[in-house]
């Protein structure tokens, strides 16, 4: 779908009166002269982009207590308080969960209140009715236990939900301590589905799937290895030729044969871009190199990170 | 600067009670997905992205005749009347051209009528007083004679501009046979300064230049040589290696050297997308290979397209 967190933030900022620097990702240089140059008090990205900017800043030497940002408000991927650590004291600032879905309203259906660490994020009670429930049975779950997060929505019109599964697993809790009297819900801690979120991207394994049957010289045979480069995930497509594809390359001189998996690679690589937006290395195997299912469970994603 | 233009249009587009898909840049697989599934009437990019999403229409064999977009609005580059003849069949539309500058206000200073084509662009003088001056002089213009184009702004309250050069080669007159009273622009016929428009990316050499700074085996010695690839623009940034460099490696290993230009390009690469927001090929040379000043003339720009 269409990421919604960007327009979201922009328009409720300048509802707040806040004037807005709408940077987009990446190009990291120019990020890091925007702050500097326009010295905003709020930083919003990933929480892994804030670690890279974090990272960057101290490899360029710039201090950040010279820096005006302030507040960070880090979403669209979850994330732990050891990364919460790295980005308050690397920014210099205060770092708080912000939680919402483009089905549900994009940013603006949790957000964590910034002298309340660590507690949950309060979800906006008045606009949505959030249930936690058993992942088997469907039944709503008491509070403080873990389950999958259910929203219905009380004020939408145009595109109302009626409990919404979100996938994300969490627990949902009233907080006497807090200063609002919203339920809050935990930090999430999985998912009930394969969905990995890479960058801020959502990624199922059957959106490289769908690619891989446009390219008729590979097999549908594939792993999807998922590691973190510095503080960035990173996905790489193991993919095998087919098996009649193979036996005609033997033939070929080693030269021709590295051309033509390089162009495979390099086919396969653009289709993942321009359908899914993320780049992703390609690594092509040999007709039977991927594991098959073992047990009933296809091994589809390796996940080396390490959060 | 930062981009104004889709943030622009997707405001100004919702004043007009419009739904409006802010989808961004590239991704050309999705965004002809989004053309068939959500059916938009207007689509809004820049002429040469028009370009591409005709031309890959006819490569997937989608019948453009079954989409329902009927209007391109296209701006951010300088394009022609065998551009928009392309546009207009390969995607089965009425393309307008539509001008404007962050400094102004963005998108909305000028706008094309669809059915005044090739007439000119109407500039909304209510809110923008528009002149074309001698680029020697600065003395305004009669109208229909070539000039630099010059704003001041009526209306704009926190940053207004007075007699803004906006270095635009073109020619302001009055339409009586049109629909509209306002005063028309011409299409842009070139440039007082040496800046490039790329994929709507405004771009100087110096700011190539100043990169190169920071990266000491390279030479300031460059060329940016301009190619049209299909129907996209290609900037390819031809350095030399530092004279010293250049001697030291001479000592080295065949594959060594290979490996370590190709350090130097990437570094180098990565520097320009981080900062300016363009891939550009990076072709490393022997020092003193590019040519130096010919009669006081630098040729940094060696524009090989013929729009």
């Amino acid at each position: 779908g269409l990421f919604t967190g960007g327009l979201g933030m922009h328009g409720g900022a300048e509802r707040l009166g806040m004037a807005v620097i709408p940077v987009s990702g990446g190009m990291t240089d120019r990020q890091l002269m925007i702050l500097q140059d326009f010295a905003p008090e709020v930083i919003c990205c990933t929480p892994s982009y804030a670690q890279t900017l974090a990272e960057e800043m101290i490899k360029r030497g710039i201090d950040s207590e010279a820096l005006a940002v302030k507040y960070a408000v880090l979403g669209a991927e979850p994330w732990t308080e050891a990364i919460r650590q790295q980005v308050e004291q690397g920014l210099q600032v205060n770092a708080t969960n912000i939680y919402g879905l483009s089905e549900i309203i994009g940013p603006g259906v949790s957000q964590e209140d910034c002298e309340e660490h660590g507690t949950g994020s309060n979800i906006w009670e008045d606009h949505f009715f959030p249930e936690v429930v058993d992942r088997d049975t469907g039944e709503p779950l008491p509070e403080g236990k873990d389950g999958v997060l259910v929203f219905t929505t009380l004020t939408k019109e145009a595109f109302p939900m009626v409990r919404y599964w979100t996938n994300d697993i969490c627990s949902l809790h009233y907080d006497s301590d807090g200063k609002r009297t919203h339920i809050k819900m935990s930090p999430i801690k999985g998912r009930a589905d394969d969905m990995l979120i890479i960058r801020g991207v959502n990624l199922f394994a059957s959106q490289v799937e769908a690619l891989l049957e446009d390219i008729p010289e590979l097999a549908p045979c594939y792993q999807l290895v998922v590691s973190r480069e510095g503080s960035l995930d990173q996905v790489t497509v193991r993919v095998e030729v087919e098996e009649t594809v193979q036996q005609n390359w033997q033939s070929l001189e080693p030269n021709t044969q590295k051309a033509r998996t390089e162009m495979l690679a390099n086919q396969l690589s653009e289709k993942i871009q321009g359908n899914i937006g993320l780049r992703m290395p390609i690594v092509i195997e040999n007709y039977g190199s991927i594991p098959r299912s073992q047990g009933g469970k296809l091994g589809r994603i390796h996940d080396k990170r390490n959060i």
